[in-house]
């Protein structure tokens, strides 16, 4: 992303510190990220470098082994070998804004402090998650989970969006009722509906970020969290340039091949491609199981492992 | 409670076992309370008793001191004391069903374990949380986070259900429709407001259990979540009998003094009970600040010494 | 303490930042306190500042109620009534040098970050702890885990002190011969005592120190980890001066009764100063227990409120 | 382990339980597995079974899919995708007893809870850890954590035990002095090294029970810890058959491939098995790092991929 294009920054206050600096962090301080229709992400403040992940590595090693390691080959070798607790010597801070299902799914990840928007204290706002027409998708029956790749018809795209529509000028409008009824606002907002926007502060450290952003950031993370995830790594990407590489490499972009099928890949040795037939009919008589068997033809073919008989 | 008021089990399969037996929990396993109108909490599982956490804390002690201290003062010792440990050695495992903004309070607590229902991969019911005429409340002006005392109009009442419940049926309605339409279940439920009931395994130290419950349990809690910690309580009482009461007598039941408030009653030697106006004007001088003065009465009037002027 | 009478500083680099400044942890970072004969504590990074935590729990209050609050009272009341949360929004990072003995007891906060020097990776160094001569005690009998007031004889000092001398310095010289021999420096140390030094980084958030601090610069805990408990609250007295204040007041100087001890000061109602026998006759015949009889006498006296019989 | 194999119980007494039950649990509650000379772990207490877990994961998706999934399959699945929630389910307790420099790598796990012995309470032990010379070794010059397969002579293993047998005997009977001599506990401890003896109850959940045994049981991890892992890795898999095989299946005997490897595997398609130094240059040229080149080699040997020139 070039400098020109980054959004508004909120505060443009400089001040001395002797704090580390971190360059591609403050190019993103109180820069908001817009996240669905209503919603935002940006970095309230952050704490550390790819530099103070080293450093802090480097305590176990005393002095004497301090010029062995370069600092990226360094922090590659600690992601590679899962020595985590570098990583959380960084902390970075968010100021979101999300449907309250969206907060539901973020909150799950427990290693983090939040300080959210309140009902009870305050008024909920008018603001309701309606999806983009161009994200609406019927159920996949493979993954009972999510959505499938299937759209609706235009037509049921639009009566989606009214239903929806209708719904959320309903409970507002009632919601606005109770209030002036004079019920207490703890009950009032029973009728708000999980598309409502709330807002927090999230505060969590590197290393717990990236564990987040690999369950988020991946297909079965339902779309609506993934675009909050997505925001946050082009912030940490750019924030710790060499340990989001290193991320991506062994954690984003890494396979992992289980036990049984490392015994299936030493007996495919010099038979590499593979007819799908042929592996198919080895993994279901290895695994039992068509779902295990599924993955893995996946990950032969996503390597260009498998041949494919025309007549399939 | 008597035995004759407990409600139903939901499994009598008695196994044998070498753990250490807990009575008072094995009473209330698999026996569901009722919580609000669609919801319950049951104890699932549980691991350990009273003697658990006295095992646990004798083994800092090694062997020449074991006979000193007797279990009950032990334990009060250690709660006395702020020696958390030995109570996380107890574990209970509950399955409550709930609104989802009371899950959204209790999932603040994160050193626990859960389970939730989902609304991606299953059908939310039609359950919804209509509040009994009787616990409808206006708006504390004093307390922005809560209800005040004070009752709506039955005419009011009526007004709020028939609200409630009109937004409700709506809501599902909706749902249903969307469903039909074939829209996948994560965005279909997302017209459903936060009084629709989810569910869950919760499991938690019996440490973690006592702080949850010393802030649920509190009168500023929402009321509905506070119900739940009732039923909790219920049951940790019956299972851990030592440490419910050394936790009532020394946090439920007990009252912090600050510094400041230590130095008042250090003048008030003497003069106590003290007259409220004297005693107020002390305390807004020290603490140049209404709430906390406010508090600092209410402790002393809880204490039976403060005295009133009739003419105020 | 004075400007003067800092300690030098490691690193005098200044850099312009985005984010929120904090003068008070600027003036400590990089600044070693020195802590026993060899150890240290110095804030090698933060976040944060006491505006930060207002910040953070006006997130709660929406626009609304911005001005209602100013930050001094919002953070008292954020602190007395165990709103914790937004204490966590700051973060402390210390480098940190002391005994083994001193890290195990440390390392018992979970709650915290560490990387810790590696006696696998590298060379364990020549010191050890010796204590100073005047923090000499004999065990104390009445609390089993610690220190009494009582000193042993000069003479005694001497030996104890010549004692530990000769058995780090066979240690020592045999952890070198072990090394000499070729063995793996991860056996090598196990002749190293508790009292070797060691050092890591360690960063906590603000809420969990502060619960460190309160555990450890009490009376019971280990003088030898005081010390360090010491030297960062002085730190965080000056980088979170309001935050601090409140701690002292509502955790550090407040005093807690129990329900039954509340129960007797009621009885105590117009009766106070009382005679210390009446007090321990009621107290014990409530409590049944002398230590916690003990523990109540000791807070009415604190308050001035016990008098004494010349006769006693 | 056949059963006659067992090691003494310490405790027989049966009692009925509504809980629910673990076969392969109970057969090792109280039954000690020896570690190291002085050392043991055994099973204190248990919660749940491979049921709790399905039960666990199957509130997620209601009703409907109740029959759907096997347990075996469903408990493979939730492995093979992270979802690692329903495994924190299930607790187990143990009550082990390991020298101190292992009991400081075994804290570094955060996420258990602890009651360990103490020193300023108790007399510790006249035990220390002498290794057995079978597992003496020189220093790895490769791995700087560890130790090399390398042996020493017989004369040297002979030099080292009687160095470490020598601090130990008077590190002892300097203790025995500074307590006779009154010296408080607390510091008269100082002198001992960390291979003497403590012991702890720890508890911790399935899941990261299972994360502590993949970091301990590898080959990087000391072996003296090891040794601890692979007695509770035993009990574990009694305890939980099904979940234990996809552990082993899934992370221990599973390898993962870093993006960058697998794009090598994709241009390695049709030509596996590989030269070795074809394969080398390919991933130096890729990684411009060596002990990356070589963990990729190392996993192509291990499927039986590589081929070697016999000139090399």
């Amino acid at each position: 992303m070039k400098d020109e294009e980054l959004p508004e920054r909120i505060s443009d206050l400089e001040s001395l510190t002797l704090r580390s600096g971190n360059p591609g962090a403050e190019k993103w301080l109180h820069r908001p990220v817009k996240c669905l229709d209503h919603g935002f992400v940006y970095l309230a403040e952050y704490m550390g470098s790819d530099s103070s992940i080293v450093q802090a590595a480097r305590v176990s090693y005393g002095q004497g082994t301090k010029k062995i390691n370069e600092d990226k080959g360094l922090i590659r070798y600690l992601m590679r070998h899962a020595h985590t607790t570098p990583f959380e010597m960084c902390e970075l801070q968010f100021h979101c804004k999300m449907p309250i299902f969206v907060a539901r799914q973020w909150i799950r990840h427990r290693t983090a402090n939040v300080n959210e928007y309140s009902g009870r204290y305050s008024e909920m706002s008018n603001e309701f998650y309606l999806p983009d027409a161009s994200v609406l998708r019927k159920q996949s029956q493979s993954n009972r989970q999510g959505r499938s790749d299937e759209e609706l018809t235009p037509k049921q795209n639009e009566k989606v969006l009214k239903i929806l529509n209708t719904l959320y000028k309903n409970q507002y409008s009632g919601y606005k009722k109770l209030l002036d009824i004079g019920l207490t606002r703890e009950l009032a907002r029973m009728g708000l509906s999980v598309a409502n926007y709330t807002q927090w502060y999230w505060k969590i450290d590197l290393h717990n970020l990236m564990h987040f952003l690999r369950l988020r950031l991946d297909g079965h993370a339902q779309y609506e969290i993934r675009v909050f995830g997505e925001a946050m790594a082009k912030i940490v990407k750019d924030s710790f340039p060499l340990a989001y590489e290193a991320f991506e490499d062994y954690r984003l972009n890494a396979k992992s091949f289980s036990g049984p099928e490392l015994e299936l890949l030493k007996q495919l040795r010099g038979k590499l491609p593979v007819d799908k037939n042929t592996a198919r009919n080895m993994a279901m008589a290895r695994f039992q199981n068509k779902r295990e068997t599924q993955e893995f033809l996946d990950k032969l073919d996503a390597l260009g492992w498998l041949t494919f008989n025309w007549l399939e």
